[in-house]
């Protein structure tokens, strides 16, 4: 690749030009300092031009179906005139090589169609790392006129949380299975959730479905709802025979509808950016506190010692506090 | 109070002298720097002597009948032979001068009992810092020979959290209700109880009490079990009428053996204990942060900027970042 400049980028995203689009994000999703720097350029650029799309978050369990749902969606909304872009955050992506997404032959339609814009997850790093790059992903994208923006992920408690942080509408897709529906789904992802989505409604699954939306909305009314404007329900639906993709649709436009009249759409976005600052600074100070070799040294003893009993945690913290203090002042 | 010496507290508390006993715990509980150094040293001290507790957490909305529940059980397991204390961990309670347990009328029998100790919410401070306190005080209250000690909040989401995280048996207390009896209690508490009773199943209420208990049992269903060999359950009780209450304790008991003859116990403690130490590094590391006066005075500004949309949040964190560290090195 030629080394392209901020104003080849911010040229390239603003004119819709795919190739470029993909180029800004692999330059986000870059380690390398030198690109840090210019990403963050090419995005304070490009910021006038985002936030103008509805962001939905989409989780599940392997085999929910949410590849199969995310290409049935984006087909309709690319023929009702949409732009579409789907993004993946897949914390575990780095050691099963790319679960989600990752698979060439997985959305093949959509990713053919012009108006789709289909990127697999960032490999690689931890879960903050990943979702800081999905989170700037995002407003690159917009900036390429994508109006409505999928982000996929996967069952693992605090990567839903993290999507949950970056979008304006949080979808937890379930199959209607033996038992328990829940297996697999970590603690708190039906509290965030703003709907449930009982996929796989067909054939002989449907007298399932509708039993487990029946027992999903019961335990949905012991939950407090995720904005005061919005009551989350569980929905059966098709993505196999395309029922309920157009009802999904409508839910959600219904949902911005209320959300924008009421204010809270833009509430929730302020909330979300600043609680976003707070969280990368959090991360970057504990980052720069372990990283630094006197810490690093002193602290598998000390751990020890607080997990046996023998030293207080309060103590322990001290000391670690103090090596870090001094290490930096010499 | 004339001045005493750290060893005067050791002495006095290892010969679980109450007077000594809440001295220590007022040492523990002030903010003085010096007295800090010294609590420090006590609790290295006593640190031997302690463990040996259950330690039961206990939150509930006002008016589910919390102190009324732990008076009862507090007296029965006084009678039994054990020694009780009861701690509280009230986040509000600088707000409201003491929301619980500060009424000195409140679990008045079980104070005037010799092998009880009855212990106030430590006021003033953020949650972060009566949380560290209560640990503490739960350490001291142990290596005074109390052998049951029951922590109580209130129900405001972060605190049930923080005290689930220093106990081993955490008990959600309900009242059966008009329609939600979850009303006033915030997301993810039911999730991290070990156990939740209906309380107040006395007279009309009988026939509620028990559907309610069986819509929890059927929530609960949709719920990950908080620990590998135990699943949470809902109870009906009635502290009025003494009912429950000594099941309540069969209960914790066969939950400590199950948990003892797994590992399951030890292996909590020794999480507990660990995750504490690095929550108060987080909390050491961003208390700092934002104190200094050169963030302090950016903050704002570049908040707004962040919450506008017109600065990227990985931006804003980096200047402030920089302002931090500059400040530092000067």
């Amino acid at each position: 690749m030629s080394k392209l400049t901020t104003e080849d980028y911010v040229q390239g995203v603003l004119a819709g030009n795919r190739m470029l689009l993909a180029r800004a994000i692999t330059l986000i999703e870059s380690n390398a300092p030198h690109h840090f720097e210019q990403a963050q350029e090419l995005l304070a650029q490009l910021l006038p031009h985002t936030g103008q799309s509805i962001r939905v978050g989409i989780t599940g369990v392997p085999g929910a179906g949410k590849s199969t749902l995310i290409e049935t969606l984006g087909l309709k909304l690319v023929q009702a005139g949409h732009k579409v872009a789907v993004l993946a955050v897949d914390p575990t992506s780095s050691i099963s090589k790319g679960s989600i997404l990752g698979d060439k032959t997985r959305m093949e339609m959509l990713t053919r169609e012009e108006r789709a814009f289909v990127r697999p997850s960032p490999t690689g790093g931890m879960l903050g790392g990943v979702a800081r790059k999905t989170r700037e992903s995002i407003l690159v994208c917009e900036a390429a006129g994508y109006d409505v923006i999928l982000v996929e992920t996967v069952g693992t408690g605090q990567s839903e949380i993290t999507v949950r942080s970056m979008v304006d509408f949080f979808l937890l897709l379930l199959v209607p299975g033996a038992g328990d529906e829940l297996q697999g789904i970590k603690k708190g992802v039906v509290e965030i959730a703003d709907a449930i989505l009982i996929n796989k409604a067909d054939g002989e699954n449907k007298v399932r479905a509708e039993a487990a939306r029946a027992e999903y909305n019961r335990a949905l009314h012991y939950l407090t709802p995720t904005s005061e404007n919005w009551r989350p329900r569980a929905y059966t639906t098709s993505a196999l025979e395309d029922e309920g993709i157009g009802k999904l649709w409508q839910l959600i436009e219904s949902f911005r509808e209320k959300m924008l009249a009421s204010g809270g759409w833009q509430a929730r976005r302020e909330e979300q950016r600043q609680a976003w600052l707070h969280t990368i600074i959090a991360e970057q100070l504990q980052q720069d506190f372990y990283a630094q070799l006197a810490v690093h040294d002193a602290l598998p003893g000390l751990e020890t010692a607080v997990r046996q009993g023998t030293l207080p945690p309060t103590a322990a913290a001290r000391q670690l506090l103090q090596i870090y203090q001094n290490e930096r002042r010499s």
